[in-house]
């Protein structure tokens, strides 16, 4: 190693794929060997290849027309290093300490981890250990704490607005409901999002349990003014206030969610497809997006984000700045430290202006 | 009606609703009441429309800024006006009887049937009854005899490649196989469009039945190489080379297609990914397109196609040449006695070229 | 007019028209009419419509449809009633008088513009005459004062670099210089921001004068580590040092802009790739965007914008609220007094975190 | 070499580029190396790289995710290594003696050349100097004979069609003539395809020289009626029947082309947006399109095409037929003999269906 090399960094990306992660790689690797000459280390398949150490040095040659790719170059894992329980003692564990010893081995200064909560969460746990960490949040969700926006989020809405403006022409020429199931299980940012900018005539997100027969009286209503057509957007985590008391009850009784258990527990789509058939004799059909939500190349906005994230992040590298999550907030790239977003989700708050505006326009909520 | 007019005819678009039919109607209607000073009368619901007499005359206001919109100004419907059964009497049954003497009511000197297979096949025996009509062939699953495009067609197989490619980002990141369900439950040419056009590692469609052993094989044989992961892309209409046997058996007994009879039998895609899943042990994951398929803008070559199909109707009305399909043939806009489309569908041939030709490049067909 | 009117508000569109103005209309249309039962005048083309007195009361059915919709279901102008010269009585002239009559007699409570810079000025010396008014920021240039972002400017940055993607190819194909010249004459936000999404190796703004020999060094520098070719993204306003300083100089002169005055002055884009070629030999090729930027469909961001600033203007209007511009501040959606934005120009700070970001990801601006 | 290699094939790319031709070039690649065990060498910037003998073997991992980038992975270059003249005797000169020696060097069976006219006249020449040819017909233009389609033309036809979509909504909301530039120096396919598709209201192309008040009347009528915007495609090479005649004239005389001898004569679009103005009046505005119609993303139809002649070339080649250029005929895949193609440009025909589709819609071509 030259002496030029000031720090030794290591990038891993984690949890599930998102466009922007290569942006973010590069906007990492372009400055940390640019301007300040730092080595930089990329790490195989997220938290697996720290355990297994699959690891390789990175060159600018890596960096270049990435910027516009889907996926990561890095590859990706679901793996999680620390044993489930809060009550978990961090210093213990096989992993975690694998995980330190290669972090010593390979001489890093820092791990830059690009991930959403999970991912950042493990990452506070291994400062806690004593290793440096930088994390970026990355997540079609936007659930993570303390910024506005994580990068791959507006790809997502993005792709889910495009997705609900084909199914609306469709919903028109056959006066059918149609329903859209988008991703979000805890919270409900993408499908306010989609819905809203798709014009979504009914919004069912986590936050806000809904009724199907209040969401019945409205397409109704729709169908008596001579819109015989309806678009609902539904989160994947949107229940029925019925099912949310039943999922709250057996929270409390320490039962393990009763959809959860069933391996082919039908989606929120279909099950609110068939309550508003019930309700209504409307025919209602389903699209489900799925993974198309996650591909494909990251839009502007989020290629953008993602590369002022991965430079914030060897700003502060630079500074000898550890702990500390990149974020967006109030109109400005920025950090905060990394213990505030562990372990924490961002919901919807029930009087987010957003919502109000959708109410505005006309939009059910299924909730009055 | 003032003398000029030269001929009255109705407009009606039937079956599952298609990018392009608006630019069809836009091409007829501009051409008819343009050039020729024919009135265009516009009947709602397909079918149904004629059934319960909902129509309007439409003017050039109607035909202004629809060339790229989606759905159909008209509404569509899957009312099929003749009872089952092939030993029917076409001059019997109540509602063939009530569009007869619609058409007269009306003063229809032609109906224009924009739709596929069953429209087609309804339109002629309607034909047979006395009636003039003219057919134009839109369908997304390319399956209409006598033409080598149909309008709509194309467009699905843009957003069919779309979403291909959308996988391939995420299939990579993470070592996944990406089972991909589209359209297509007698023929396999979105499939087989989009699965070239997508690079689809495995194409399976209804004309060739597969053997998952062989498919296994193929996808372990790719990990082996070190591409770990693999795109399939299957029509809604593939079957094993047991279920084919099956079926075929079952249909010689005179009973009902199985898994038809189950209202929730699980589609292509997820019985693939179970079998998959079962002989290589891969990850696997499902995404059905679905009604994304229909929707939306129509592809410039829809546009196009669907203009030049509307066209020609109307040149042949003016030279009243009725009961025949407009179809594109070598290269070319013509058309064909109606009978020559009616009940048939058109299969991809086994020897076809772009099956050999995705051999070549490495595609998987299932058949060894 | 019924009692239950509580409000009469007019909307009009001015200046250059841009993605989003449908779905600002919508928004403040869907609530009015919706929650508050207010009255709702649609103003024809700007303040023409204002002072030609073409006017039309909209209903439901007006803001159907439109959300996804580019251009203005109202048309637009350039129209400034007021004329030119800071030192101007604005009680005078002709103009404003017949707008603030046909105001008292349309019954108007407020006038609501959607509109960039000139409309929000001339909207705020219309309160100033007595006028209730209330502006909505629309300008793909990004350069209104007082709001982070104004609606349209994203869709002009999706466009912009849809278009430097596709360049890219070319440019690496051939070995040569692409440049692009994109909208912004005073200010370099759309240059900017899609000239770091799509990667531009120099990107120049109106903000920094450049050298062209710094430029060109670059681009040699690029061609010895063997990338032979280079995305240049350049404001319309871009000037070298050396013109800026002619400018300025010609300012102070009281003298015309010496390109202004030239009806076919090479642009921005012409001018630089000659200086280009002249320093560095390399082949070098120009697109100009031009109205490529402003058309088209909405993307989701801005249709989300839109609506969120028409509900609030409503919001506003319900609260007697006026002489304000609706803007998005801090991550919230806001209002600020109009006189704060009138005769401003929003210009990107030279210490603009966006502009580091780039230049250590290896932008140059051209200025060392 | 191995035994077991049947064959060795070069591959070039030459002329300008042109979505499609990494696909094209995949698919040779997979082929020839999959199934038939040939050996495939990769010539850089086309007839160039043949000259400098410059090249490399490729291998599988060359052909991996192409199938969907823009540009060629082999580089381009506009090198004509005939010397010009009809006269001229084909044995002779320096260059094609260097090539021929380098086809011997590199032990090629036969030249695989992706271009338009130029590269597949240059082609047929080679073949008469005794190398083995094979020509796949690559070009946005379309002119290329005894082929319906060549790949890069619908994703051209796209790109146009998607400008002038957005330009239609800038010209409504302005009350303006948007006049759009497309390529096409001698043929109008480009221009004729994506206006219709885009909903044109006059089309120029080069093979109907129009009059300018002919245009001026359609376009007043159209003002009259109601319609007060305008959509003028205008190919580059379309020419006023005045300016037409002088250039025959001109060419009799053996005299240059004037406009060619001017290096910075008005494009077609801004001489006709001149002329319109001065007959009508109504603003006019000018989008010159430019490189944005060959860059990016090849169009699913164009993979295809791309893909299928590749294929079929390895076909030819394994039978031992060569000097042959695949084409797309009558809706299939086949071959002609290259000298068909040699030096020919195919025009549209002035009885083309696709005209009198335009005109039965109501597009004027400045001619009546």
């Amino acid at each position: 190693m030259p002496k030029s090399v000031t720090k030794v960094i290591g990038i891993l990306t984690a949890g599930g794929d998102c466009p922007g992660l290569n942006a973010a790689i590069r906007g990492i690797g372009k400055a940390a060997l640019g301007k300040y000459g730092m080595q930089v280390v990329g790490i195989s398949s997220g938290y697996e290849g720290l355990i297994s150490n699959q690891t390789r040095l990175l060159t600018d040659h890596d960096f270049s027309g990435i910027l516009t790719t889907g996926g990561t170059i890095l590859g990706s894992s679901r793996e999680k290093p620390f044993a489930k329980g809060e009550s978990e003692d961090v210093s213990t564990g096989e992993k975690p300490a694998i995980i330190h010893d290669n972090y010593r081995k390979l001489g890093l200064d820092c791990l830059v981890t690009l991930g959403g909560n999970g991912t950042q969460t493990t990452a506070f746990r291994l400062s806690q250990l004593g290793m440096n960490v930088l994390g970026l949040p990355k997540t079609i969700d936007n659930d993570l704490e303390e910024t506005d926006v994580s990068f791959g989020f507006h790809s997502a809405v993005d792709i889910a607005t495009e997705a609900i403006d084909r199914l609306h022409t469709t919903a028109a020429s056959h006066n059918r409901i149609m329903v859209v199931e988008v991703m979000g299980h805890k919270a409900g940012w993408l499908a306010l999002f989609s819905g809203v900018a798709g014009g979504g005539d009914v919004i069912l997100i986590p936050e806000i349990p809904y009724k199907p027969s209040v969401i019945a009286r409205h397409l109704m209503n729709r169908a008596r003014l001579g819109k015989r057509f309806s678009i609902v957007v539904v989160a994947e985590g949107a229940l029925s206030t019925k099912d949310a008391e039943e999922k709250e009850r057996n929270k409390k009784k320490g039962r393990k969610d009763k959809n959860k258990s069933k391996p082919h527990a039908p989606s929120s789509g279909y099950r609110l497809a068939a309550e508003i058939e019930e309700h209504t004799g409307l025919e209602t059909r389903v699209t489900v997006l799925g993974y198309l939500q996650r591909g494909g190349i990251p839009s502007p906005y989020d290629r953008l984000m993602a590369t002022r994230f991965g430079t914030e992040a060897v700003r502060l590298l630079a500074q000898g700045k550890y702990n500390r999550m990149v974020v967006f907030k109030n109109g400005e790239v920025t950090n905060v430290p990394i213990e505030k977003v562990a372990g924490r989700t961002k919901h919807v708050p029930p009087d987010y202006e957003l919502i109000e505006c959708a109410r505005l326009v006309g939009t059910c909520f299924g909730d009055e």
